[in-house]
């Protein structure tokens, strides 16, 4: 019973489908009229005009990102636990050549705009210290949590009033607006970001995740800088027909509700009292003694220890139901 | 009818089942039962004891090895026409950071080692001067000739003697070994290459190249910077799923086999007298009029115009007889 | 009187009268009979066979030492408040392409083993975490304090350890062994250093700080990269002769115990309470409220306010004793 | 007789005087009185108004500009044998993060649009090919030629028609406009030059050259990028009081015509036939014979062995009379 990451879940019958149906020849990279068609899908989302470019990773999503936006000699403002400061080694740094992470501090991984207030104030306006270009959060966040509207257009308000620019790492997207409920411009573009990278791997797709652009002028530099660093793949079509299986009557809106609901039923089972941080989305940090994982582990449960006395546990868009159920009963027996 | 590029050509049948295959939950990355068993399938396939990696283009198996052989302040010599100093929108000095290619001149873009040796000959050792670190050859060349392992044994022993690595861009290595029917192992490792980018994409895969070290000790640095690069995909049991497809049985070489031999066909359809270069590989350069181009293009078949005067015809592993004895016949009667 | 900063002092006479002894024409670039002594000298203060370079700034000094230990996917683990890390606008980054700083805590500005491995620990040896490659102390620090040779030998023990290269910022090298009180070795090499940033600038000289490689085998990389940063002066004879100029006769130390001596007899005045670090070199932090502070302006001090409620003072190698005495009263009159 | 290379000359008493003039404390960096009246100096030299930074080397202020002009992922048209593409060691690909340098053919090194141009159209447009972003050119060439006004506007005009940078590498700037007779300005930025890399050191100056923008927006960005070199001297002011006084009574434009002067009389010397290039500025390229070359190196003179049967003679701002007369009647005599 795989609660271990959403990274090594299946594939949803629909894209493999999808990418069945795309055998056929036709252009290559992305004049395909599958890869044609992402912006009208993306636009339409959003319910405003956008750009969109797939890639194969979320690190490469979110780096092209961050390139767009913050030139080698700046930073950009994220969460001391971010993914991108933490598990992609270095890539934002690659990809920016060499800008430096501004680590600020918030609960859950969250960032506040008090937090990233005060890492900025901190730096003197001149030559000698590296100056913020950009702001990075992540939603859901590394912990689970997810941001409301109002919360993104705060953070959206202090970027535009610092002339930064908004990054939102959505790798796991589809979980934030299903545990909000928002519609996904909300919680985007209206509240000032720039740039998302939309995750789709987690989340029932293979390989792909997109980058959309809600300042649509970004995205043809990008378009260069992807095929700069290899991720413009010559057979692009199979990238966008998963992306368009999971859009097609909100599938991937359909995943992140079922792998929510199924981390709901866990922490319910575990008790508010062993939770390390509210469970909002699809992951469930859990305190547990060394017997009581040793326990679980024995029970067939796999997991990510991820602290001393403390368990990550991640379910994906296609949890089984009687593997919920075991471990949420498994955990509240404990 | 497409002849316009071997990448635009569908993914085989095998592959699809085995992406297919591939999909129950397994560890995330590289961390699969199919990722961890291609250093074995590719060891058996060269005979010796090699290190593989996976990666989703050929532009990022490039300018990964590139990194690999050359530090950011020294060179790589290659030929004026190679995929990487005109196709890769400067990745290999991306990856390399700002390493320089050196560019050689050669016959329908093959290098040979006089040619590599004066452009090497010039460059005054000392720190001023930009150093070469390695030479870079692509077989089938840009132009579809091929290496035998003898003149890449040339190159090799040129290399060594110089203090420089050897890498082989392997887009098309399939269509390499089936023209000159040699073992894998003779034209690379046996012959002095240290690196090969091994594609599958543009013969019969979707979304896998394989780097192949031959030289094993480099291929820990380089999963860090493929991660780096954003290019260790979560999901990377379907690209490996590919890759071990398209070896099984050898079908990489029978696909190169086939492409191959649809290209003598047209090239005898075509006549000596109108092939730029002699057709060794899946790809024919014709000398057209313009008047002869347009009415190929009103028969249907699609193509590259080259350059003023020349077309470009690619076969791919599954283009269809009657497509190609059509072509043969269409420029026969010209 | 200037307590702003030793980096706006003048340059001392016999530096002065060095550089215009140079000014016959010799060989350009490095190939001067000063530049070509320079390994000769510092081999001899060092009492071991060094490899040495000359640069015009301690930032390029800095950036090209770490780019020599700690190549462009690694880290380098440094104090929080290190100039690398805070005042060379993103330098490091620049030379090493990419690498990332690993801020460490501790009081002044002082690296202890215990926080660098604390720093260290947390980082899981896999491919998504940037690994370290090195360590930088400061020496004196950011704040005046100055290492004894055996609080360097344990951060060397410790280095050698992990795996890691050891870098040392010695802006005020000369402040800090003049307070210790040890050979130059002792606090260097003996104690794990693999390279040095000699500072002179800041102590009499003009334009030049010196590179010094207690491995000499990493030195010709680094005159590479040194030429290929802009960093070869054309006329360098220009900055060998400062160099040997402070080196002659121990000038630099005498320099640095004089600035030392000046800051000692200022803390004396300010009173222990007053003072945020102890005064070990030639830096004195003084708690200041804003009435204080103006006051001592209007006394004619020049000073910078470091925070609020805390001014720094940095007493320069040729600080007019009068001016020290003078502040010194001003301080106690306080 | 040092006929080696004006990098290896004296530095006039002027700049020493201005020098030993600057020696009071003084702000650090440029905040300097004599760093902050550059732009003056440069606006009235150039009669418009710029923006002016001083470095330590040519290298570094064509790189510095180069990377104002141009992102990583595009490329600088420049000739084959300029000093950015062979003589920097990969500073430009270094500064620009891996921009390509494309290189163009003309005698005696000099551009002319008709080459650029042929360079440019042969790249496609679209994201595989590495786009131009800026032309640069050097005056005097690398072979000692020099552009009239007329020359570089025909160049400016092409570089505004296709939306291109325009650089002037001109560390022999004095030499080219003491040949021409021209304004500053005809030469520079009334002919479409964006930024000029002013020399100083070829021509009397010990260790400052000027980054001079026509387009002073772009300077601010380039301070930034200075410091992240470490290219920002402590001690700014030393190399601000080098320029000025060169700048003062046209010091720089004397020193140019005395070099330029040396060369013609040595070229007269040499007599038609022998020059491989026509002496325009302070380079003689001279048809030699090994017996030749040794005969006039067993008469004391010091020169370059360009290639087989070619050597370069050049002239410094204070060569010597009677070395002059001497090399010139040797030369006859040959």
């Amino acid at each position: 019973m795989r609660f271990f990451s959403d990274n090594a879940a299946p594939v949803s019958d629909a894209v493999l489908a999808a990418m069945a149906a795309a055998n056929a020849a036709d252009a290559a990279y992305d004049g395909d009229a599958l890869s044609c068609r992402l912006d009208d899908a993306f636009s339409d989302l959003f319910e405003t005009r956008v750009a969109a470019l797939w890639v194969a990773t979320g690190t490469a999503a979110n780096s092209l990102a961050l390139g767009a936006l913050c030139p080698p000699w700046r930073g950009v403002v994220c969460h001391r636990d971010a993914h991108i400061n933490n598990d992609e080694a270095g890539a934002p740094e690659f990809f920016t050549h060499g800008a430096k992470l501004m680590p600020a501090d918030g609960a859950g991984a969250k960032l506040m705009p008090e937090a990233i207030a005060a890492v900025i104030d901190l730096i003197a306006d001149d030559v000698h210290r590296v100056q913020p270009a950009a702001i990075s959060i992540t939603n859901a966040t590394e912990y689970g949590l997810v941001y409301t509207p109002d919360e993104v257009a705060a953070i959206g308000a202090l970027a535009r009033a610092r002339g930064l620019g908004l990054h939102m790492d959505g790798a796991r997207f589809a979980n934030a607006v299903a545990s909000v409920g928002c519609a996904p411009a909300d919680v985007t573009w209206r509240a000032g970001v720039d740039v998302l990278s939309f995750g789709f791997v987690k989340n029932g797709g293979m390989s792909a995740e997109a980058l959309v652009f809600f300042r649509p002028e970004l995205a043809a530099e990008v378009a260069i800088r992807r095929k700069r660093a290899g991720h413009l793949l010559s057979k692009g079509r199979y990238l966008a027909a998963q992306i368009h299986a999971l859009l097609a009557d909100d599938l991937w809106l359909a995943h992140g509700r079922a792998a929510n609901d199924a981390a709901a039923r866990i922490a319910r089972g575990a008790g508010a009292a062993r939770l390390v941080h509210p469970v909002q989305a699809n992951e469930i940090f859990v305190r547990l003694s060394e017997a009581e994982a040793a326990a679980l582990r024995a029970q067939g449960f796999g997991f990510h220890d991820w602290a001393p006395g403390e368990a990550r546990f991640v379910t994906s868009w296609n949890q089984a139901e009687g593997e919920v159920d075991a471990l949420a009963a498994a955990l509240a027996a404990l």
